[in-house]
C-alpha cells in the first residue's frame, strides 16, 4: 500500500474538520440586539475557534512530519490512524461545547472543558499509536537510533501530558484550563526542532521540490 | 483515464461524509439541565458515530486495496464507483437517524436499525459491484486466479451478508442487530489478510514508498 | 501552472457538494409521527438527491476526461472552471428547495423547478466555456480536428439543451421537468463514446496505469 | 518536507470553505409566501455568495502561482499558511453575516459590513504574510530580482489596501464598500500579468503538463 492516499485521506478530514469549526460562529441576526454587542458575546466561539484551529493546524503539521518517515503502510497502520481521525473529527463538536458554555460558568463549564481537553488527548494518543508504530519492527520507517526515541516521545506525545493537567485543572476552573491549552499551542507553533529524518528515495519530497 | 483522479475524488467523499457524521453529535446547550445528563441521554449518538466512522474507514481502506490492482480506468468503473458512494454518503443521514431513535425504542427504532443496516447494505454492493467489475474482461485489474475469485468474494463482500442479517434482526431487536454490526466492523479491523495484488510498474506504489 | 492542482481542486469541491446533498435528507425525528410515514413524506427528498448526485456524478467524470486533454493551464481556464464550480456548489440549495416544494405543487413548485433546471444550464454552461477555451489557441489542449468540433460539443454541452427545455417544460408541469431531467441523466450514465484524446507525454496517466 | 501536501491540504480548505459558502443559501419553505417572493428577499445572499466564491477562487489562483514558486518548505511556512487559511475558513460566516444585514440598514449594517472587509483583509495580510517569507532567505523560492519586489508586492498584496479602504467607507455605506470590493474582484479577475516566476526541476509542473 502506498502512503500517497493514506495522506490524501487524512488531508481531506483535516481539511473538513478544521473548516467545520467555523460552522459554530454564528450570530443570532437583525432583531436580537446590536450586531456588535452579539459579536462580543461570542467573543469566546471566536476564541475556541482561532484555538481549536490551530491546534488541529498543529497535528497536521507534524502528523505531515511523521507521516513521511513511514516506508512501508500496512492495515495497522491505517486503523491507528483512524484512531487519531476519529478524535481530529469530533474537535468541532467539543469546540462548540465549549464554546457555549464557556461564558456561562458554573458545574457545566468544568464539564465541557473537560471534554474539550479529553478530545485533544484522544487525538494526542491517536497520534502517539502511529509514532510508536513507526518505531518499532525495522523496516516501516527510517530508523530512529535508540537514544532518539525518548526525545522524538516527548516531543511528539508531551502534548498529551498538558491535556490530562488540562482535564484535572479543568475541574478546578476552566478559564485556566483554556489558557494552559492555549500556551502550549503557542509553544508548538513557535517551537522548531524536527523531531524525525523523512523517508530517502522516490518518496523524498525534498527532492521533488528542490 | 487515470487512476489518480478516481482516488482523489474518492477520498474527498470518504473524507466528508466521515467528518460530517460528527455534525451529529450535539448537545442542547445551556438551560436544558446539567452538561453530563445531557451528554449521557446522547450516548447513542455516539456509540453510532465510532460505529459508522468505523465502518466507513473499513471501506475506505478495502476500497484504497482494490483500486490499487485496477490497471485501466473506464466509464463503466467511474459509475460503478459513484453507486458505492451514493451510499457512503447517505450514512451520516441512517447514522443520525438510527441515534434519534435507539433510545426511543417501540416499531420506529425497527425501521431506524433497518434502514441503518441497508445503507450499509447498498454501500456493500456497491463495492461489490466495482469488485466484480475488476475480475472479468483482463486487462482491466491485476489478474486473479480463478480459483481465488471465490475466496476474495468472501473476505472483500462477505461483511454484505452481514448486512442482509442485521436488516432481519433490526425487525425483532434493534439492540441487538446494532451489536451485529459493531462486532462485525471489529472482525474486520482485526482480520488482516490482504485480498488483491496492487497493479505493477509506475503506478506501483509500494515502489514509491520503498 | 500545472494540470493537477487544478483537479486538486476541481475534485475536492465537487466531492464536497456532492456530500452536501446528503444534508438535506432528514427526518423530523421522534414524536413526529411513524418513522417509516416519514420517511415516505420524504420520498422526493430522496429521489432529487439520487437524480443531483448522478448529474454532478456525471459532470465530474466529463471533467475528469476533458481536463486530462489540456496541456497549458493559464489564468483564463482557472476562472472559466470557477465559473462551472459556482453552479456546482449551488446544486444542494436547488436540490432541497426542488424537493421541499416538488410534494407541495401549486405555483411555487413551478419556479422551484425552473430554478433547479436553471441551476444545472448554468453548470452546463460554464462547462461548455471551458471546453471552448480548449478548443482555440492550438497549444492548449490535444488538438481535435475541425470536423470533430460539433460532435463534441453536442455531447459535451448538448446537456444543456435539455435544461433549456426543462425549465419551460417546468412552467406547465414541474413533473414532466423532473423526469425529463432524469432520463437525460439515465442516457448520459448509459452512453460511452469517448469525446475528446487524452494529452500525451508525462501527463499521460494511461502510462501511469498501465 | 514537501509542498505537494502544503497544496493537498490548503486545496481542500480552499475547496471545503468555497462550498460552505452555499449552506448560507435558503428559503424559508412553503408556507412562507410565493416562492419567487422569498428568492428575491434573499437576492443580497445570492450577490454576497457569488462575490465571496470569486474573492475565494481569486486568492486560490494567486496561492497556486505563489506556492509554484516555493522550493523550501519548512514549519515557518506551514504556519503563515495556517494565518491565511483561518482567515479563508472565517469568511461563510463574515458572509452570511453581510447577507443578513444588508437588506436591514441601520447602524448593524456598517458593522456587518466592516467585518466582512476586514476578514478579507485579515486573509490578505496571511497572503502577505507567505509572500514575504517567500523573498527572504534565498533558497526558499525562485528568486525574484530586487527591483521585481515591489511590483510583485502591489500586485500580490495591493488588494489588502482596497479592504482597508473598504472597512472605512463601511463605516459611512456600507452598499458602496459592497461594490468597492466586487470591482476590485472583477480587476483581478480580468488582469493576467503573472506575477511571479515557477520552481523548476522535478517540481517544475508545467514540464509534466507541457
Amino acid at each position: 500500500m502506498d502512503r500517497s492516499r493514506l495522506e490524501a485521506f487524512s488531508d481531506g478530514v483535516f481539511a473538513v474538520a478544521i473548516t467545520l469549526l467555523a460552522l459554530n460562529l454564528t450570530v443570532e441576526g437583525p432583531g436580537h440586539g446590536l450586531l456588535r454587542h452579539q459579536l462580543w458575546e461570542h467573543r469566546w466561539s471566536f476564541a475556541a475557534y482561532v484555538l481549536s484551529f490551530f491546534i488541529i493546524g498543529i497535528i497536521w503539521v507534524n502528523h505531515h512530519a511523521l507521516i513521511k518517515s513511514i516506508v512501508l503502510v500496512d492495515r495497522t497502520l491505517l486503523f491507528l490512524n483512524l484512531v487519531l481521525l476519529l478524535f481530529v473529527v469530533v474537535i468541532p463538536f467539543s469546540t462548540a461545547t465549549a464554546a457555549e458554555y464557556l461564558p456561562v460558568g458554573g458545574a457545566d463549564v468544568k464539564v465541557a472543558m473537560a471534554l474539550y481537553s479529553a478530545v485533544f488527548l484522544g487525538m494526542s494518543a491517536g497520534f502517539g499509536l502511529v509514532f510508536e508504530w513507526t518505531l518499532h519492527g525495522g523496516r516501516r520507517a527510517v530508523p530512529l537510533p535508540p537514544q532518539a526515541h525518548w526525545p522524538a516521545r516527548l516531543r511528539f506525545v508531551g502534548g498529551g501530558l498538558v491535556y490530562v493537567v488540562a482535564i484535572v485543572v479543568s475541574l478546578f476552573n476552566a478559564d485556566v484550563a483554556f489558557i494552559l491549552i492555549a500556551l502550549t499551542a503557542v509553544y508548538y507553533i513557535v517551537e522548531r526542532t524536527p523531531a524525525v529524518p523523512a523517508a530517502p528515495g522516490p518518496a523524498d519530497d525534498s527532492a521533488r521540490t528542490g
